[in-house]
């Protein structure tokens, strides 16, 4: 047996759903609504389905056209395709992205987002969700709505430092840092209220600055009202230093939106009725940029904002 | 500006469909028939996303999450993921296949498929298709049906070999290597006449045995009939020896469907249609596994039957 037949044959119990097909077929069919998809994933891997002289341009073909390849041998009409990347050297990455292209455009379909990294393990993973509603962008916040925040921040970065034996141990500060837990429900019953919403994956201020930019606002937070945790707190206490560190420290996996004031109370019921906290930290503004306060006074901006992957 | 920025700014001019939402925000979100779909594809990397240390099955966790998590940005409800996964020592795919489990049943949701690979670069792509009829499996293939293949078969591996510097140069052997075309329009046109289709990308007959073995039958190929091509035939001869690489060669993104014969005047009119032939190359039969002949003569089956990526 092959690593790949051992492996296939541990995750087939997951694959519960009859799209699935028993893992055994070119891709998965998913009915949803009154619709029918064609959803595959293929790799390639260098030295083994292609060849470390062959042109990245060529590469860029080859990975859409036996992922397409897939769909057509089960008649179906190619709608867009997430392309899972991994960075190298400047030149294979220009000749490999115009090669993409000249693929994506050969075949009339759009690339509609994806993913690069920069390392030797290398995981990828797609999700596919359905959503019942309006499906909130990043770019939605409005002068005058509040922005506000789930949970607590900075408790996962306090586990990694702990990891990193930097730090003596606190268990539930490293369970978040090892187990983040999704906002699943917080965030199906915050979409109707929000104006823009996004996960707080790399800190707070990176991503709230991502938000500001796409909304093409300004966001002002204050920093006395970014909620922390009384194990973080305990661990490194709460001046503006702690503060500041909790807010750039990143892997919070917590919701970050904006919402019109009128929306207050609609929001705090659901916080009471799924027992997760929702805080104000600040408002949206015109203009642009992020622009922060601790308790009214301002704040210069930290150099490192959170973490930029690639 | 970082590797990532300046890769995602290369290929941001690929992303013209408004799901894309210019690359900007956490998900693709994607309306298809009533159904709005949110699709996302987030990777780690060692030494980037997750410690070396950190055990597997929290990275299995930290991988679900991080993808669930921008789905809960976008208040959507997931229906399901695709896996791309690099193959590391069996320990640690052992625990990361059961970390996954308890991911994916925490979250109640399945595993729709995936890949896995075995080497230093990795690329990942998802691909998402829709079916505007019944999606063929591999699993459907019917005792007394024909054996059908698209195109001809063997000239990628042909055009290998030549980059390999094994045989001599043809040209058009070397582009059915680098640039596969997947067979999209044959695919749609196939899809209603069709029991059973897959595409030939590890070889044909190893392709074929996985039908066979989807189907519960037995395939009989004649390799008589297997199409190859004037070029082909010119650099490598058609004797037995010559067809036997052919069909084990792998590359050939055609596509192996078996179809009732009274289909057979509809698929012929399709290949008259769209351009590309059609052969018949065998029969499908009552049994399992695959059975050889070469005009006739039974022909023992070959110890490599194709690729066996992993």
């Amino acid at each position: 047996m092959s690593a790949e037949t051992d492996f296939v044959a541990a995750v087939r119990g997951l694959a519960t759903h009859s799209a699935a097909r028993g893992l055994l077929d070119d891709a998965a069919v998913l009915e949803v609504g009154g619709v029918t998809l064609v959803l595959t994933h293929d790799m390639l891997a260098e030295g083994v389905h292609f060849l470390p002289d062959d042109s990245p341009g060529d590469v860029a073909w080859k990975l859409v056209a036996v992922n397409l390849s897939d769909l057509a041998a089960k008649g179906a009409r190619p709608v867009g395709v997430l392309l899972g990347y991994s960075l190298g050297d400047e030149a294979w990455d220009r000749a490999f992205a115009e090669g993409l292209g000249t693929a994506l455009r050969g075949f009339g379909i759009p690339l509609l987002g994806g993913d690069t990294v920069k390392a030797p393990r290398v995981l990828g993973l797609t999700a596919i969700g359905e959503a019942s509603g309006p499906v909130p962008s990043r770019s939605g916040a409005r002068p005058g709505d509040h922005l506000g925040v789930s949970g607590t921040i900075g408790d996962a970065g306090a586990g990694l430092r702990m990891l990193r034996g930097e730090l003596g141990r606190d268990e539930s500060l490293i369970e978040r840092y090892r187990n983040p837990r999704p906002r699943l429900e917080a965030g199906q019953g915050l979409a109707p209220f929000v104006s823009a919403m996004m996960d707080v994956s790399d800190g707070l201020l990176i991503d709230a600055a991502r938000m500001a930019l796409a909304s093409g606002v300004s966001i002002e937070i204050d920093l006395a009202l970014v909620p922390m945790s009384d194990a973080r707190r305990r661990m490194l206490g709460g001046d503006r230093a702690a503060r500041l560190a909790a807010a750039t420290a990143g892997d919070d996996y917590e919701l970050l939106f904006a919402a019109d004031p009128g929306d207050s109370v609609a929001i705090l019921d659901l916080a009471e009725r799924i027992g997760l906290s929702f805080n104000r930290i600040g408002e949206i503004v015109a203009g642009k940029g992020l622009r922060l306060t601790d308790g009214g006074e301002p704040v210069p901006l930290p150099s490192h904002l959170g973490w930029e992957h690639g």
